[in-house]
């Protein structure tokens, strides 16, 4: 595994060796939101990504990156989200297999997404314990390679690759808004902004109901995340150990909403923009509708994160 | 208003008449519905359009087309659907008032969709001779000019604008399936196709619990939509008198499909292409999928003709 924090370069290599496997997604507008608001918002459509989610990036940099006799033997993670069916997703292009650790009480949809790229589901006990034992029993036995959902550096150098395209498409931001849960997608933004945009502050945004990154960033202390309540079930992470020292250095500050914040801004991308994006991805365009920060007449960068959810369990019914 | 069937170059008039006030829409791909139906499919995407459906071109452009003096007087319709908002909407961006005429039945969403765009609502008793007297007596107070949803030739020319565009976005294309409701869009669409495209053969594509123009289309008779049953609500209406005649001279088929089938299309649409399309946008593409159409290897355009809809009421809950 690269052992160091991803530098432009590396960030740049990710680019380009994930760039035949991935969506370069669009940047969208919304006169709705810039008028709601007051601010230029522009927005990164990783809901259109491959597998509806930018995890796809992380997850193909980081199985793109592995000596050809270690992806022979297959990759692995315990993750019943997105991560997962982008690491069956990668597995698959790749013509390897992918041993993936769910929950037995994952939602059916979840399990046939991950079904649906070939990968090998093993269903454990609903505990952390359980998954990373029944990981642990499935690597050493089948000599895969874990690829953790955020805490690698390639990973977070395949999530980087979005704010690097978003330097690319958008005007010169201010502010990039960004999602945080473990912290892979917003460490990566944060290197990105730091290296190709250092003007642009960027700014994570935490559910209140799973508001560690929010404590931990302004104590600089790691605080996990215990029972974390929120419709944002992609942000239901701790902080990891090489994503923590990254935004504590590069983040610009970390911003919280309520859950009544974060279903409002959701319906609205869906009313006005006819468009999916999960809850988790509303988070950012919920903070800026808050006006919690001041961001008026200012330029910025808004990551719709993902799309998947079930369709039957919509936050407003 | 218009006395003639719209000529090549009154579309080309229309299509710039409009040009400042509605979006030239994206034509979007899916590997997904490609796999599926063994066609290359193309998305003309008027859920993304102004006011969320198609309706704003011709709206805008019968709008626009009046005299000044007409014009002052203001404009009126008796719709609770997608033309009443974008009626409302072009009498807004034109600095004069919309009268629509609503059954005191319709749903408070679309009632508050008119009322944004500042239209001024008349309620009648939910019969089509009440929306029709009511609407006559409006007009005699007011001066104002109706605009019908369909059965008016700048409507249609209007509407004739999104199948030119799709020849100027899009490969040659052997289809184009499209909706059926009045036949504005679909009378529409085959005169931009022979006119533009004449290789192109354009499908009518209908539910078939609300298959009149079905029938009309094979018999040569007009018939009237009697309580037509179907979650494709844009579609309940009857061909017009203008819109019937072109549709037998240009239109190629009109084929039918199952509820069954207009909901699994859409949920996919939903969930594969993570955007948000009315039920009546997604006929179309059902009948790409039933494989009624010999359309193997074909290159063929689908409008996705709207995207408003009641997000507490979605079809498969």
């Amino acid at each position: 595994m690269a052992l160091t924090i991803p530098d432009a370069e590396t960030i740049k290599q990710a680019a380009e060796r994930i760039d035949p496997y991935v969506h370069r997604t669009p940047v969208l507008r919304s006169a709705f939101f810039d008028k709601l608001t007051g601010v230029s918002l522009f927005f990164k459509c990783e809901n259109f990504q491959k597998a509806g989610a930018f995890k796809s990036r992380g997850a193909m940099n980081a199985s793109l990156s592995l000596e050809n006799h270690e992806l022979k033997a297959g990759v692995a993670t315990h993750s019943s989200g997105n991560h997962a069916q982008a690491l069956a997703r990668a597995a698959l292009l790749l013509g390897v297999k992918a041993y993936i650790v769910m929950p037995k009480t994952a939602p059916a949809a979840k399990v046939a997404a991950v079904k649906e790229y070939q990968g090998e589901i093993t269903f454990c006990e609903p505990t952390l314990q359980a998954r990373e034992e029944t990981l642990k029993q499935v690597t050493d036995r089948t000599g895969a390679t874990e690829i953790h959902p955020y805490n690698n550096y390639r990973v977070i150098a395949g999530q980087a690759t979005t704010a690097l395209e978003m330097t690319e498409q958008c005007p010169p931001l201010d502010y990039i808004l960004c999602p945080v849960g473990g912290g892979g997608l917003l460490s990566g933004t944060a290197l990105s902004a730091h290296y190709f945009s250092p003007q642009t502050k960027v700014i994570g945004c935490e559910p209140k109901g799973a508001d560690d990154a929010f404590v931990s960033f302004n104590s600089k202390t790691f605080y996990p995340s215990i029972s974390p309540q929120t419709v944002a079930d992609g942000l239901l992470t701790s902080l990891g150990s090489l994503t923590f020292p990254i935004i504590l250095k590069h983040v610009h500050d970390i911003a919280i909403v309520e859950e009544s914040e974060i279903i409002q801004a959701m319906q609205w991308v869906w009313e006005r923009m006819k468009i999916i994006i999960e809850p988790s991805a509303a988070v950012p365009l919920a903070v800026a509708i808050s006006g919690k920060l001041d961001l008026q007449g200012k330029n910025v960068g808004i990551i719709f994160s993902g799309g998947n959810l079930d369709l039957k369990k919509l936050p407003w019914l």
